[in-house]
């Protein structure tokens, strides 16, 4: 008795990044700081790399939730860009559902701040809707390590699947000679070990 | 293949505040105390600003599991109030889910102490009978985490949804522009981050 | 839509205590020593008192495993005893299967030492023969965490139900009134906070 | 071979509260924000009910570091006030120390943000002077426990006393016959579980 | 109703090994290396005590993914061997998946670096073509634990099962009695505590 | 450059309880509570067992502190017992003091709740007195471990000295010969796995 | 009775970077990968800012250790760097010594990888050779926080002062005016917490 | 101002093992028993590579402590083997001290389980004769954190120094050239992350 494997597939997956705010990323602390960022920004690059179109959302930016993180604004100048007057969850503003629509794609990637909410709720529309939910999980944040887990059960038991910024990047490249070059760029770039790993191999290799 | 998004909808909730009694907090062991404290007045102070219908319940508050706590007793004098005799689940209770029957509402929001007995057991009674049930995972405290994880597990296998007070105030407000001031003195009065937030950012906007 | 609430029944369960043997107790290291005898302990004084049948088992008990711990021998001097000569699944041995079905219980509440396999391969056989089964997570230990959470995992996934000593206990108790003092010694003899309650409680209550 | 004790003296105590301001509150990750937000108002009360001397200061206000709490504005309305220009190290500001000369006591209780160095710098500097230094490590937070414990290293080395608003209190107020009242109101506004015992005693007392 | 007992039968299980390589070995963080390098060498000791087919693989072992650990393949030198040249997911090798179908097993034992990845791809697609899947978590290892519990409630929504090393060994062996000395050493060498029950237990026993 | 070792001396020793009351004990939440309840009882086992000179002494336990744990009274029926009408230092209550001095010792082990006050005002003025200070860290609890951690240090800067009930005993016993049957039991009755230890051994002992 | 305060001087203080290999570094396992990444780069950028003298050592880099971390080797071309032939305490090279030596500077900032090891020896002998030792901590990494803290404990009981690199630009700085906006850049470009704190200050401060 | 140096010298240090008993072992839990069992071993396999004077010692080995690790025994054949008959501190057996003696060593390198007693007792009476004491903490084992941190503080008071296997490995070999293959045999039979970094080294180097 087979189960069906939802594989993500570069051509059918777009990335959306819900309230990656200046001010609410004070709220995240169930991930380090430094780690947070990393994984944001790892998402992004991965995106890009990956040419999925994206979608960014913020929630009030002129107030205290602050203006979205300057290096993601900067990474997707195109990218449709939803300030919502007042939708706590993206999937009620028709502007952000419509640009995901006009993507035509139908496995949905999101991240947002707080996992419980920004990303919660629209990844409960979208599924509610057929699409194919992934969260990254890890480019998500929350106050505390209950919430999360509370947010994670909710969300799993509609059907969505947690995957973090590497497991992502891995399923859709599927195979290293599509471009060995571009992957490991990305790797060193987000994963410190990865670095070292080719520092010490690329050192000794061309030692020969 | 869509699923189903059970949202929370400010008409057709009710929410129950479980055995939250002095001698019973003593017991409670997998939340820090100031933050447990925070958790479960932040949930009052939701449920009054929602307009829900609340119910209070003890578990002979007469002997060493002692009284309501009193700030609970203040913020809803004209709630029902059932101290129970001895039935040890709630829903045991006939006045109890008269009570809860005599709000017309089919989602329930349930917090309590100690989770896997004063919030799992009603949940499961509720969840028997039809009823939608969110566990309101923060303000529902216990032994140590073990314990927590098991009662999660077994609500959940039944369908309970595990959330948050932060997340249920905000699927429940929808949209900021229904109340900015109110939804923002709520987060600013219980989260210490958010008051912050708004310190530095009305400080900075009134000094122009 | 309704689901159903497997309730505990004092009438219809029956315990298994499953290898919990002086050698392989000091293999469980995801329980603190102090609280993991006083948890298997508790279980024991509530399947007495509940009057429960009560099945006992262990594995090798002549070699490094070590003899089942003398305080669970002297509180069941006459339960059905089975030294297993080799089944590492207590359920492939017949004389273990037929004194549970010689009980005619059909809930069956379930411990041991190590969960993963002296619980875990059981509590399956037992759900796969139609046994509703209760596995009590904090009478049972095992090596560390990860090893608890994958046991968990595969248990519930085909219907097992965790529950606490604690929970057991009140879920068949039901309602206080049934006897005040009998469960209160219950719960003063292994929740040391719920004694110290019952403590300043009586000790003031006196003094008037 | 006696050693000293050096005691608090709520006659020669004044106490330092070192740039709790609204930005770097957020770069706190050592202690959950909902218990240091009450353990820093618990100091200030303390302050208050001891009628210490105390100082406030902030470092570049008007900047991201932003506002001072504004409930610590509001508890000492005629504390001296020193918004630092730019030194780092409050000591280095001369307004500072004169304001805690002026106030001729040598006990200085000092918390702030971040420990190792709003705290440990004019820490280590009142100690070269002479003064007796008693750090409030719950009222003092930082970016993470390696720092902490550092800056806890570096100080006590130079022979800063480490103490917890609890312990300050205590040993400020020294006979609960001097207030009981007193005492115990700013225990149960600021111990959830003082407060708890309180509450289940004076129920219980007053229903006699 | 009953539920079915996906019971490990050592004449139709195969290992898979996946990816265990030098380099990879550096990225695994959510396990203390000391206890991971055990449980791999364990999980390999009884694939070959069991004779179950094992088949290992390797991703780009030329470049700083670095070689296989030494040890498996001195362990298995007759196992199919296969080094994919590009595929991320094994599966995608068409050697692999022939290698597999000619063991004729339909239990397939899947570990390896990283969790999410190298065991979670070819599990989801074995899982997809009705293999029962048996992940060895506690051989498996990744970035932290949030990347875990987000590839374990990946494979388990599909229907993956959750064992470690030790009830793997206890599921395949079914008896004592079918080799007591076999079992033992396997457990000796690799559970110190069980290693130390044994020594104390031969020694006393020996001394008579 | 010797140093010198202050070794316990069973013939000078005298153990001071300071505050276990039902009430206070609530508080404690930086050891977990069984095994809190068993080290003050190991405690008080060991005292008795070495006939130490035991001083009791409470903090307004007519109040919400709460009676002393009966336990504790009932083990030390003839001991000095000194209920401080409002001293928060024991050591400010001359009645204590004057129990102290009586007995001649000048190496005084102390344990108590909470442990910045009830345990290190005392230590404090102890040594200041020129007394040899050994504090029980694991019969002494508080709110947390960040001021468990600031109450060591503070202690340990004058020469305290950090000691265990386990060490203690082993100190004060100092060879197995001088009462192999009473050091054994004291350790079975409060150590689980050296009961079971000496459960395996005795079983097979015997067997032989 | 006052103490003397270390305090560190720009004009008197070098900074030895210990063993920063990419081999190395995966044995790194006290702090997360991205924070320790994090915190050596922000410590080589403060060197930078500050002007400090700078020397750069590593321990036979052509063998597993691997080659020095390239962003340190690109940010200091100038800078002394001794490969060491073999030496584990980098003092016991002359060469080593001789660069620090002809600094001039008494005050040494040493970071370096492991932390008991490449850290503490030359620690030890600069100590013993009359310097004033800062270790940085965050900015030291080693197997585990038990190795971790009895290699503080060494190092601290003979001068050694425990420091972050936050603390460090803070006490070098000592006074914002000296350069805000430099300061400021450090900060952001490795705090990601004072980056947000910038962004929405800047933002919100020129929408004036 | 300088201090000293206390540095290991491999002509004059002796390594003590202190009751690592099969039995006693079972007590350890502050930390992981493969790490424990790792750590073990690399100590004697360092103290048999340097060629250090080692003496083992045991407490009651026929009892239930059980006899001493049997690889400990046939790593040191020839070693001084003392079998203490009754006393708890080994420096009360005269045997041992005279084994110690004649060595002719100054500094003692001294393991144990528990650390606050078999450790710390030894250690105490040999800082009081002079001796310079070198406690290996990660070969040392006791019940849990709280006993650990005790024991250590009460140790280091008296100026042990706390280190770690690999710090001794490092400083007693100085330089790399006098062994460069034994010191990475040690190495690498026991850091699994140090193998991994050789076996990948190896391999790429001989591919050339």
């Amino acid at each position: 008795m087979s189960t069906s494997y939802k594989r993500l597939d570069k051509d059918n997956a777009a990335v959306l990044m819900v309230d990656h705010q200046a001010g609410l990323l004070s709220l995240v602390r169930d991930i380090d700081p430094d780690r947070f960022k990393n994984n944001v920004l790892a998402l992004a690059d991965l995106a890009k790399y990956f040419k999925l179109p994206t979608i960014l959302t913020t929630s009030f930016e002129t107030g205290p939730n602050g203006p979205l993180v300057p290096e993601l604004k900067a990474l997707f100048p195109q990218a449709p860009y939803i300030a919502r007057p007042g939708q706590i969850n993206a999937w009620d503003n028709e502007d952000f559902v419509k640009a995901i629509k006009a993507t035509g794609k139908k496995q949905l990637i999101i991240a947002g701040v707080v996992t419980e909410v920004c990303v919660a709720f629209p990844a409960l529309s979208a599924l509610a809707e057929g699409f194919d939910v992934f969260v990254v999980t890890d480019a998500s944040g929350t106050f505390n390590e209950l919430t999360r887990e509370s947010a994670w059960n909710r969300m799993t038991a509609q059907g969505a699947q947690l995957m973090t910024w590497f497991g992502l990047a891995c399923e859709l490249h599927r195979d290293w000679r599509n471009d060995v070059e571009g992957l490991a760029t990305l790797f060193s770039n987000h994963i410190p070990d990865y670095r070292n790993l080719m520092t010490s191999y690329s050192t000794l290799a061309n030692s020969k």
